[in-house]
């Protein structure tokens, strides 16, 4: 298991990264980076923390002990261990303050892993070379090294109103082919955060218009030549004090686009090539792994959403008021319902073919909706809650001041909280919701899964929810006068006799 | 176990009934109240259909076999058990149309019967006799007796802006100690369905206000002298064709007001006296298990809501378009929503002091004040997906009709289905939700559980859920500035330690 | 002027009206149609009423005194003077409860008659006839007769999901042209309520895939051979008690579908035949009028359900709640704001080139938007406002039994009111928004002007709100860093002038 | 009228100004506040320009020419002119980004100079002194040097738990009373912006338990000896590429917050002094005029929102999408609602006992809530149509970058649009929704009115909308079995004949 004297080491390797119209020599000490590598450093060195050994690595097939980022679950206990594993961060980082360390991105690659065959299979244009073996060698490779994995696969947003204008984009796509391996040119346009990564993880996702020559999966080192980061300007309030600047005082995970100009693949570290069938269906899987972590981080979120809103109006003497219990009340169920979803997945997983147990994805997408959906709602009653104390508040200069400070102490303390205290709230929420750093965060959550409109299409696409599938099944039968709830009312007149939804079954069928 | 001739047999006991202005002399023949007689008769019968021996009964520890109403869940398999059994009704019951045969009543006393010790030690008044003895009588009889429990606590609504108003109402109260029992006089304001029921139990939710004298809990037989039923008017249509009246021409279950008339009830059928402070916390637990089945019968009902817009939209051709299919996205998620919250209240449950294992209260009441909020939307929803079918539509007269026949059969066909089977989708979501047959059951579900306003309320009296309790404890973490992760954090500043919310332990120590 | 007789007497005309499966002979004393006719008669006799005069009628450019219904406004006093005879009607049909007497529906001609010239020439195939002169002659003929108009535009749901499906449907179309007239055949599928009118006024709606064959518009008597009127079922309560029934007690306004077998419609009676272009535009601008005055209607229904929670909640006691009285300031800013847009509509109108003065279509359209997308959230506010008293009532038989009267209206009685008057309130709001009356009421409201989802996309259309339109003039100015205050900002750099949005010169323009 | 160069000179007058911790001596020169110094010397000197001299000035009564921001209206077309006045500067500061500019904040004296007798009438403990007289001298000479006055009304957010902790509070209270005026001692909690005017209108919201010491309202210069301005840290970027920083680059408005230090009122500055009684009714109409131009305000602000969907739906090429439309439909009707109260207002306004002419405040109200109800929901749609673009751009610098810039260029232009204009649309809206300059704007809107709740609160004391209002007659007389077109239907019992909701008569009576 990589040390974070190891990883931060790992940064210097010469990568390509521009942040704010600045080029960025040693991520490891500019002030635009160097509190996220630190935040990185301490992540993998907590991994080393005698007490929390059990909590945090398990031991692998070989014996070996390795961080829980990179094991694979095989029953429903390992799920909930690796829930565990991913509360224990969401809550580290504050309730989920940074969405991307490896315990986020590395299972990117678990999809692949468990089934390797068809990326290879599927592939048209690699002069039959061996990608299945290739997956597996990488994967062992990465695992071994304790790699930072980063994904980028989103494509430029251009015009979309013509599909064909996804072929006209300057996306990126293979432009030659070698004995080496693949020649790529153009952007991927959105990663958090490749900068800080080892490896970056690279593929499409599937939009009609798309051609064969984007489609291209592979892994590459994050300074590999050719390979330049975009970031936005960081929002690090590096040296600050906590008091006044609570989370960009301690960094700013960096969301970045890349350029690949000319970039070699070699065809070892080719995942699939060519073919725009194969990057309709199989993909998606990728995700779903990334999309199970983003719910309990979303449910860690609203956790602390609906706690803060307990201290806030303590603090302000309203909680007991009927029409502030009854906001309250939503924003704790939001937690609570968020949580419902996770066990639910967890309760109604299933195995693959090839050993891996999943949790439901439906539960894990109606999880990651329902957060969606509400999520600006709750941020925008917490504010209701907090009324001006999240706009107008004094300095930590100000509060040392002989003269001004004790008068705004006696000025801004409340119900059996002092001053400080009861500022260290407001100003919680207030970098958490109302900064740049804050909003980013936001943003993040609303956009990295999916958009609560394409998980609603995607819904409708499982054969679970079609007219003919299990769910309608009780409304065919009270429209036919069958009783539904004898198991032979369909199949006795032999339409169909699919197991309830949300069973097991039901999933494994659809997926 | 009761048959159900032996049922409708019981219903012939010169019990006094009012229905629509009309004293009704014979339950099982009159149109009124005939069909739902009948329902229930079949719901006996069905526990003595060999082929669900396995789905709607159990072996009692004394080797006895009885229908699954009267099973005390020990363990989470046993929960389980009781969910498929609640499951089979609300499904048979064409989604949960019907809502209160024995399946949902009997519970009522599960939580007396767990622990009936403090429903006699708190009882004042009672001059010494052991209630707790009787409870545990009762229950043996009313099981062995195979009854039909149906629970009236419900008082008038007189004039909620003074609570001394309760005091001056006219509910049912006590004017009389003696020897053989309690003599009780006035009104019980609402209970579904006591009309058809065997016993009666009668009890008083707890309002400030609430006097000794109103404080009795009893359990009496619905043909009690004095007891008088006052029912709503039946939108039974007796004898109606069911292509026409899907649902009323099966049956209508009755609610109904109840008044004492001097009503003598035994000292051996009394289950508590006098002291509103048990009224304030025990009876609440009475009703935990009722919840339990109301918020899955509501899930059935959501289940019915998401496959009639799949049909109704499959039927019109309207599916595929993108608004639709976000409408249909948000019905399908209703209902996975609504069973997300069951299973983790199963996942979640916890075992009494005295063996009962309970699902988590917590998440039944989210999964109920989730069904609460957006029940009325989601079926506006779905009338929405109809349009104009669900208004204007001709009877089975019409169809008859030999001019009229064929050319309404060509109007009214749709994309690969016929003028009939179309009609069919068209009249059951009429019958549902249109009629005043329909508005009833939307209005029952409304109310019968408790209001989502009361919902939100209790939500926030939960000690899991103060500032200072186990939800609230990242948010107390990450202002303090302490990392929330590990589990020493406010341990060590010796505040707090409790379990993660949503944990048993938490449950336990709150309820 | 039409008397109520003169009304009844055009009834009894041998127009062929199935309902409920049943031929109706006389609509005047069948009890399914009795009450409506009664309620029509009334209307025509009020006009007669001498201190109704100033209210309900006008004098004509001919000197003659007329109903209002007949009045094209030619200013804003004019309109404002429509308004206040629609809302004379809707408060006397207690609220709108019935929703298209002549006041609603005979403005359907008002476009036509305004620019009667393009009907004519956008003409295919009607052999060079003046239809423009025929239209005017017949509106002459319609006004002086004083005739009940009733439209019918809207086709059978077949296949939404194919365009071509609409060629295929049964719906009506030409099928000769003779020298006596057109001959038309098929189906039109809802109307209200042609059975109760003196005319018919049909035409097409077009949509894509719409024929020429199927584009044809006229206007024919209720009872021309071979059209056959069939009804849905009647909710009327004929003879029932007001008490118990406070409005299916008066009637039932039906809807209906019509068949048309083989109907000759004389030239003189066709306002166009034959151009899907004509007809994808024109006659939108028909049902301008109506939406006008249903916009009134649904403004004077949030009057109603407003008052409404204002009394329950006075009767209950929980009027001063904090939760209940955020609830009611709900239902009354719902009102208020309805009732806005009407005077924005008013205050932004403008006259068309032939000199009718027009409310402003947008905010008409805002107005019935609002009221679309609130109208079931406001109903089911007051529903639990009203909590069980909705549910569960005695009848009036009940209240007069010796024994269970006196007991009842002890039982029933609230704060400051007696039990009668506080179940008048609760029958009240049962039979408008629960019984099968009500709901159907509801859909109307729902369905007859366009569904929300419609009324939106038709607003994307208008040329005001377009990217380089009116409203988004700010933005651009905003965007592209220049003073938006300025009248010469775009207009220096050429691009656009126009004024800002919700200015008649504005409306005119995308009219 | 006051030049720009005048104000300046007017800022440098010894004020004792704290912000971020730092004590400012120049506001016009320093980097926090220069920026806002010079956005009001502009608005002072547009006053001047010729070519806006009817747009922006008035000849009083006397003849003198002024700024608008000093005319009381006198009848509805005043109001309208001052409307037009009041979009010129939510316009000219791009859709409202600066919200207290005198003509916001002038008017807070209207309703006192209007009436000033009952602030002398019910005063306590002034000695006699003719305040009313005072009043109309205050006004004649602040209208003279053409003030800017900033009110601060606000006090500190303690325990709302307890009536009895806003009198231990360190609120402003009076704790001596001189020959030459009143000395108060304290805290203001919030004003915006006190630091920029000239002086400040101080005052107190009545809360229960507000003392006789707390009520006291004046006027005073900004730099009173013992006055000291607390502001929060300016978001300000001062000289930052109005690219990057569109808003920020042009300056901060400042709220903050006072303390004063046994500050010395002279009794010709007071306007009352020492009724609680007094403080609960009068003052609350000072703020009805703010509240109107507020009302406009967030009009043009949803205007702008409105208008950057339209561009940025365009820019991406989703325009088109039915979901998206329907969702752009949601936001034109946002603004088109929110102008139709504004219209409504006017319509229905009345005038004062004293000749102003008021819009009326119900529909303000009503305007106000309708904005914050959905103003939230409306900014969370439009960031969703952005989708990542608002979350990842480069910097002007990349764009610069010899390499980096052709290749954003390229990756990001769009539909018909370049990258650097369809940049600039996302920078407009980061800016404005994502940043702690954005964020502190939304805020203001969110709490400078009155919060949405205490609008609705206040909304269920007036008497247009009581249980026997006239909002509720068209109710009382459905119930009642009485014709409420009549308008003798209740007069005729006797109980009511009051207007219909919304007439000035209502108003006034209510108010």
């Amino acid at each position: 298991m990589k040390t974070g004297a190891e990883y931060l080491e790992s940064l210097r390797d010469g990568r390509v990264v521009y942040c704010g119209g600045e080029r960025i020599d040693d991520l490891t000490t500019h002030p635009a980076t160097a509190g996220y590598a630190r935040v990185i450093a301490e992540y993998y060195d907590l991994h080393h923390d005698p007490r929390l050994r059990d909590e945090l690595t398990f031991v692998d097939e070989d014996g070996e002990r390795r961080a829980l980022h990179w094991m694979i679950p095989r029953d429903k206990q390992d799920v909930q261990r690796r829930r565990r594993y991913h509360e224990f961060w969401w809550r580290h980082f504050a309730g989920g303050m940074f969405c991307r360390p490896p315990a986020s991105t590395n299972c990117v690659l678990f999809g692949v892993v468990d089934d390797p065959q068809p990326w290879e299979d599927n592939s048209v244009g690699h002069g039959g070379r061996p990608l299945a073996q290739h997956i597996r060698d990488l994967w062992a490779r990465v695992r071994a090294e304790d790699s930072f994995l980063t994904p980028m696969f989103v494509d430029v947003q251009y015009d979309r109103s013509r599909p064909d204008s996804v072929a006209e984009s300057p996306a990126l796509e293979i432009v030659d082919r070698t004995e080496e391996g693949i020649v790529v040119h153009g952007w991927k346009s959105v990663g958090t955060p490749p900068v800080f990564g080892n490896e970056v993880v690279f593929g499409v996702f599937w939009r009609p218009g798309t051609t064969e020559e984007q489609t291209v999966y592979g892994v590459i080192p994050a300074n590999t030549p050719g390979l330049v980061h975009v970031a936005r300007p960081s929002t690090a309030a590096e040296g600050a004090s906590t008091f006044d600047r609570p989370f960009a005082g301690i960094g700013d995970e960096l969301d970045s686009m890349a350029f690949f100009d000319h970039v070699l693949v070699p065809w070892d570290r080719v995942l699939h090539v060519g073919n725009p069938d194969h990057a309709k269906h199989f993909p998606q899987r990728q995700f779903d792994w990334i999309h199970v972590e983003t719910q309990i981080r979303q449910t860690v979120n609203a956790e602390l959403l609906a706690g803060l809103a307990l201290l806030v109006t303590e603090a302000l003497g309203t909680a007991a008021a009927p029409v502030v219990a009854s906001q309250l009340a939503d924003l704790v169920r939001f937690r609570e319902t968020c949580h419902a979803l996770t066990l639910a997945a967890e309760e109604t997983g299933f195995h693959t073919e090839h050993g891996m147990y999943k949790p439901n994805p439906l539960y894990v997408n109606f999880g990651r909706a329902h957060y969606l959906e509400k999520a600006s709602a709750m941020i925008d009653l917490l504010l209701e809650l907090c009324g001006r104390g999240v706009v107008l508040f004094p300095t930590e200069a100000e509060l040392a001041d002989p003269y001004l400070g004790p008068r705004l102490e006696e000025a801004l303390r409340g119900r059996d909280i002092g001053a400080r205290e009861r500022l260290r709230i407001f100003k919680v929420i207030h970098e958490r919701f109302l900064t740049e750093w804050g909003t980013r965060h936001t943003m993040f959550e609303k956009f990295n899964g999916t958009p609560l409109h394409v998980i609603k299409m995607l819904t409708m696409q499982r054969a679970d929810y079609r007219p003919d599938g299990p769910l309608a099944r009780l409304a065919r039968d009270v429209v036919a006068g069958r009783d539904p709830a004898l198991p032979t009312a369909e199949a006795a007149e032999g339409t169909e006799a699919a197991g309830a939804p949300g069973a097991p079954g039901a999933v494994e069928r659809a997926a």
